[in-house]
């Protein structure tokens, strides 16, 4: 027995193959486009397309952009000597947001994991290494996550870079800001008190 | 500052528009996409345009159907004389899961809910009575969610059909099979008992 007209659950099956969309929310997803105005469900399914033929990989960074080279790549008032690498573009948001950071990036568009068949043929690697052989570096800041395929991804790079004579650096370790003492971590406070500096 | 391609923020805030979706979750569904083939996008694209377009109501019970008559109401296995009446399209699955119901459905397409400006024109009443009073239908069961606006919207409707000379009856109240009863709410086991049956 079809319980549902075919369209209607061809559009579920779509939406539950969405990550972290289970069967129940697919179909929630899919009754609430049925509620929508055609106009609206052709933005919807406009959007996704576009998204799809329009946004490519910078040939310089590899973060995503709308085609040819990216905005930070592209401004003349970020520094061209510091390139600071993340495992993905969400990354280059989360530091943006902090608007500290006047360098530019390198999206490595994941991070080596042994474990899920990632070795470094399938990441940014060697696009980072022409870009340092290309001169004009100074330092490359290992902006990778600080969990064990981060931070193993971070060493891996840090020793391919050595021979070029840039300076390779990482994000500090420590005590989150407006982070409770008693509910860090062991591994987390000894970074911490590793780290620490005169006040 | 502009942190995602144009593109790849327009299909962020589409996804952020369907329910359940947070700005977080969007940004993930929206990677995903990227991540597909161009063919996969083109798949789900259509499928959202396609749900829309060919999924109809029912002329003769208002549930989601291809076009023309639904599988249910056109199906010579199906008793007219009883009709299950339901507030979702979703209720009609739920039911024909359990295999017990052989009648015909009418989906009202909501309950009546002041609260959220709905009243009995906005649903599929008018043409549930229209149904009832062209004859051959001997019960009408109220099968609206036990909660205060389906109560309401039932005794709405017990009412409404009075004049037609039908049986209206109510789907029975009580502990859930397999519940517990230490669990069972106080509403629900006054209800049980009331309910109450030989053995």
């Amino acid at each position: 027995m079809e319980y549902f007209p075919a369209a209607l659950e061809t559009l579920v099956e779509q939406f539950a193959r969405l990550p972290g969309i289970g069967s129940k929310s697919a179909q929630r997803l899919a009754f609430y486009v049925l509620s929508l105005s055609e106009e609206e469900t052709q933005r919807f399914a406009d959007a996704i397309v576009t998204a799809k033929r329009t946004v490519t990989l910078c040939p310089v960074c590899r973060n995503l952009t709308d085609g040819g080279l990216c905005p930070i790549c592209s401004s003349a008032k970020r520094d061209p000597s510091v390139i600071c690498v993340v495992a993905d573009p969400r990354d280059v948001v989360a530091i943006e947001r902090a608007r500290e950071f006047s360098g530019r990036y390198h999206v490595l568009h994941g991070v080596i994991s042994p474990m899920n068949h990632i070795g470094p043929d399938d990441l940014e690697i060697k696009s980072l290494l022409d870009r340092v052989a290309g001169g004009g570096v100074e330092e490359v800041i290992m902006a990778t996550n600080p969990d064990t395929e981060g931070e193993a991804t971070a060493m891996y790079l840090a020793r391919l870079l050595r021979p070029f004579g840039v300076r390779v650096t990482r994000l500090a370790y420590g005590i989150p800001v407006g982070g409770h003492l008693e509910f860090a971590d062991d591994a987390t406070l000894m970074r911490a008190l590793e780290g620490r500096r005169d006040i």
